[in-house]
Formats: structure tokens, C-alpha cells, sequence
């Protein structure tokens, strides 16, 4: 798993910092989050294209986080059978997808399956044979969702040891244990595959979360992932914006992380105020709270690993 | 006057090659033709901002010429006091920004003076005391519009040698009859000023016309400019996509150029399939048609002078 920023800043397209969206890569697919203006250049620069897209989860309906939206809708019609795709988000996104499609007349080769999230809606808002995300309403000056991605369980560990002990040498039976199967041994007796295996272990989570104030939901979307791509967007000396606006100082995004137990963060969402001289005074402002955070660039590359 | 492209692309944003747009910076306004995703982009990377912009003409509704409108409005609106702003276009264009200002509920600080092509309306699609722009329909697989910027005739050239002979001496008479005042001299002769004024002069005109085949339209449009931008996207070789797609070779751009008069030609609107190193051999193949045609480069800068 791999994950790839391909903007981290807040408001507008800058030439030095694109719109914050974040692609994970994972078994040749590719989730997207977010889609501002100019969302095509990152994906050209960073080289991903969009023939493994599958998601495309948008946050918000604020420009800043959906008009790319069509762009790649049209870029992903360059390949000659893309498959589907799903598109998540709030409520309006449908209309604004497909008021622009009857405007611009753009050329789509495959179906758009779009759901847009909905009050009695479990949690899950999609899920395929490798992740599933989840969604939860944030605080923000309009509707927004932050969401989490999340692989299933792996199974637990396997023991040799306690193979042999039960009667089943290494061979075939080895692999139909570990994938779930019982199996028996050559004197008769039936082993069960959590005989030779620890317990479950959990696959890798990571959040994607911006546009909001610290809030509950923000707090569930970050519990114990992985990686948690949360807004960052002032310092704390402009907090007054970040109130106004509804979004988050670093500091304030670095106390949620760190009550949520995520291992490590990366700030993104950047306001335009910063130049690229300010990030590492933004970094240390969100390190004195949580080590273990760091501020996005654009085009930076995360790899995600199991930690057991 | 001076042109600024801030783009040169077609069909998509590239990281090197912004999408094709044209900003005519003149006494502090700034007139501008097309605005495709990431427009915004261009008007940073060339520093033109947007304090000045007074119109936006936008020739078609494919998303590669009008995606970056809404996000170029909201730019305006940062500005504290932008004053109006007229949009011109084709019919559709209003509908496509109210409905994105209507999902997307971007602030607007300024009047938007939204103006549709219609059959019935005169070719002067917009004037003020600077400039008028005509509009023409050209060839394209949707209802596209090529520009023609003009300057009005500037008074023509004084003769002081005439003044002096009418017996009108040097001093603030001059100044009058040179904005087009009659006068009286010392003696009670009255002088008109085209008694001492050469015959009027042109102003200073520019056309800007992509996405078309070759047609009547496009040779009114570049009908003896100083200087025009028009759509060379293809090598003559890969003429069959510009035939197939309503666009013009290279070739075919500087043969239109060249039989309307024009002074200079930019070709633009250069298709994502030639790199940066196929530019030379565009402009090579432009040129045997019409010395003065040259390539466009994002950021470029082309000042216009008179001629007389």
C-alpha cells in the first residue's frame, strides 16, 4: 500500500503547491480523495494516471475539493475500457456531476456509480475485495465527510511449531491451514486452522480528513490508523482563521491525531498565506505536540506496511 | 498593449503545457480569452493576478476552454472591491455558472454581466472606452466562437508645420485641435483639426480564435490583426484527428493567417501528443506557409505597438 499526495494545499491552485487530493495505491487499484481544479496535473506529475482509478471519495462540495472532478472524469475516458467507477460523497455531488457532464457534453466510456451519503446510511460507504472506507460528517462551514480506508483483517500468524506438534508436516496442509481450511493429519485427528495460528491480525487503516473543526467524528475517522492525512491548514497564531473558516491549526490537528493513538500524521490542506519556507515552522508547531507528524508536499510518497 | 498567454495547451492540463488562454493587458484592464482548468495557475506563474480583469470571453463549452471559470471567479472575489466582470460566450455559458455557483456556493463580491451569442445580435459582442470585441461563429464539433479585440481609430497625426502655416502658434491650441477641437487663431481664422491633422489612424487590433476547421468566420476574425492567436494543434501529418475533431493543422492555421493579412501569427491550442521538443518541427512546418508565424510557450509576453 502506497500512499501518494498529489496536492497539499487549501483554497486555491498554487504553481508551487496543488490542491490537496490523496491517491493510496494498493493491488493496482487507486482511491482517490478529493478532486480540486488542476487534480490532472498531479496525477501527470506524479506519473499514476487513472487506469487503476476505481474511487474517487470527495469531501466536500467547496470548489477546492471537486472541480477536478470532471476533468478526470474525462481523462479516465482517454483509455479504451476503464471500468467502472464510484464516486462518494455528500449529497449534491450527483447533481453537480451530472449538471456539468449535460453542460460540457464530455465523452464517458463507462458507468459512474455515485452515492452520495445519506443520514441512515450505515458507515461503510464502499467496499471491494481489498479495503473498505468509511465515512463520517465533520465540522465545517458546509456538509463535509472525512473518510477512512480500511483492509480487512489478516489472518493471524502461522506456527510451524504447532503444526508439527499436531501430526501435519510441511506440505500442502500447511497452506490450506493458513488460508482458513481444516485439515487432517495422517493418523486421522482434524486440525483446525486457529490451532496453528495466532489471533487475527489487522489489516492497515489510514484516514483522510480536512475542512473541519476538531470534532468527535474526526476523532473516529483517526483512531489507531496508520497513516492519518488530516488537515493542517494555519498556525496557531492564525487560529482566529481556522475558527472563522472551520478548519484546523496545526496544533489542533496535531492533539487529535495524538488523542486518537494514529502512528503518524500528515498535515495537508495548506493555506496560500504559507510559502514553502513557513512548512517547517508549521511542522515544529504540530511536533511539539505529536512527534510523529509531518507537513505534506506535493507529490510525496508514503509507503504503508503491516506493523505485525 | 500586451498579450500574455498563459497557457498553450489543448484537450488537457499538462504539468509543462497549462491549457490554452489569453490575457490583453491594456491601461490596467485585463481582457481575457478562454479559461480551462488551472487557468488560475497562469494568471500566478506570470504575476497578472486578477485585479484588472474586466472580461472573460469564452469560446466554447468544452471543459478544456471554460473548467477554470468558477475557480477564477472565486479568485476575483478575493479582491476587496473587483467591480463588475462581463462573461462573454456561447449559449449554455450563463446556465453553466449559475448552476456551479448554485451547487458549489461560492461568494461573489461583483456584479457578473453574463452575455450569450445569439444569431440576431450585431458582431460587437462587448465595448468600453478602450476596446470593442466582435464575436464569430467558427467550425467546430460543438458551437464554438472566435474573438476579434479592436482598438477605435486614434486621431491622425499632427502637423505642426500646417498648425504653424494657419497661423496657430505652439502652445495649448495645439492640444485642442489634436483631440479634435476647432480652434481660433490670433487673427480670427477658425482651424478645424482636419485642416492639421494627417488621416485617423488604426488602432491596434487582435483576433483569438481555436478549436475550428478552416472557414469564413476564422478569415474575418484574423482579417489584417497586428497579431493573431490561432489554433495550430496538429502537425499536417496527424491532419486526420484535426479534421475528425473540428481543429486546425499548423499548416492550415498559417495558410488562414496568411490570406487574411495578418501582420504576426501564435499558434496554440498545441495537442498533449507533442512534447516540448516537437514544438521546433511545428513551427518549421508553419512557417514554410507564413514566415511570421511562431509557436505559443506558456508565460510568453507579446507586446503590441503601432504601426504608425
Amino acid at each position: 500500500m502506497e500512499c501518494v499526495l498529489l496536492g497539499t494545499g487549501g483554497m486555491m491552485p498554487m504553481p508551487d503547491r496543488l490542491l490537496t487530493s490523496l491517491a493510496v495505491r494498493l493491488g493496482g487499484s487507486c482511491y482517490l480523495f478529493d478532486a480540486g481544479e488542476g487534480v490532472q496535473l498531479g496525477l501527470k506529475r506524479t506519473h499514476l494516471g487513472v487506469a487503476g482509478l476505481k474511487v474517487v471519495a470527495i469531501s466536500h462540495l467547496h470548489a477546492d475539493h471537486c472541480l477536478g472532478l470532471p476533468g478526470l472524469l474525462m481523462l479516465r475516458a482517454q483509455i479504451a475500457h476503464p471500468g467502472p467507477l464510484t464516486i462518494l460523497g455528500p449529497p449534491g455531488l450527483c447533481d453537480f456531476v451530472r449538471q456539468n457532464h449535460a453542460i460540457l457534453q464530455f465523452h464517458i466510456n463507462y458507468p459512474i456509480h455515485c452515492v452520495e451519503w445519506q443520514s441512515q446510511e450505515a458507515a461503510v460507504a464502499y467496499q471491494d475485495h481489498q479495503v473498505r472506507i468509511l465515512w463520517q460528517p465533520l465540522e465545517h462551514t458546509r456538509f463535509c465527510l472525512g473518510f477512512r480506508l480500511e483492509e480487512p483483517p489478516r489472518p493471524g500468524k502461522f506456527h510451524p511449531e504447532r503444526a508439527r506438534a499436531m501430526g501435519i508436516p510441511e506440505g500442502p496442509h500447511w497452506g490450506r491451514l493458513q488460508r482458513g481450511e481444516a485439515v487432517s493429519s495422517p493418523s486421522g485427528m482434524c486440525v483446525t486452522p486457529d490451532q496453528v495460528l495466532g489471533p487475527p491480525r489487522r489489516g492497515r487503516h489510514l484516514c483522510y480528513a480536512v475542512d473541519t473543526r476538531p470534532c468527535a467524528g474526526l476523532e473516529m475517522l483517526c483512531r489507531e490508523v496508520d497513516l492519518a492525512f488530516v488537515e493542517g491548514m494555519f498556525l496557531p497564531e492564525d487560529g482566529r482563521h481556522a475558527d472563522a473558516k472551520g478548519h484546523l491549526t496545526v496544533v489542533e490537528a496535531a492533539d487529535v491525531v495524538h488523542r486518537s493513538g494514529a502512528r503518524r500524521a500528515v498535515l495537508v490542506h495548506i493555506s496560500p498565506r504559507y510559502t514553502a519556507e513557513d512548512l517547517p515552522t508549521l511542522e515544529k508547531a504540530a511536533r511539539e505536540r505529536f512527534g510523529a507528524a509531518h507537513i505534506g508536499r506535493d507529490f510525496e510518497r508514503y509507503p504503508v506496511s503491516f506493523v505485525d
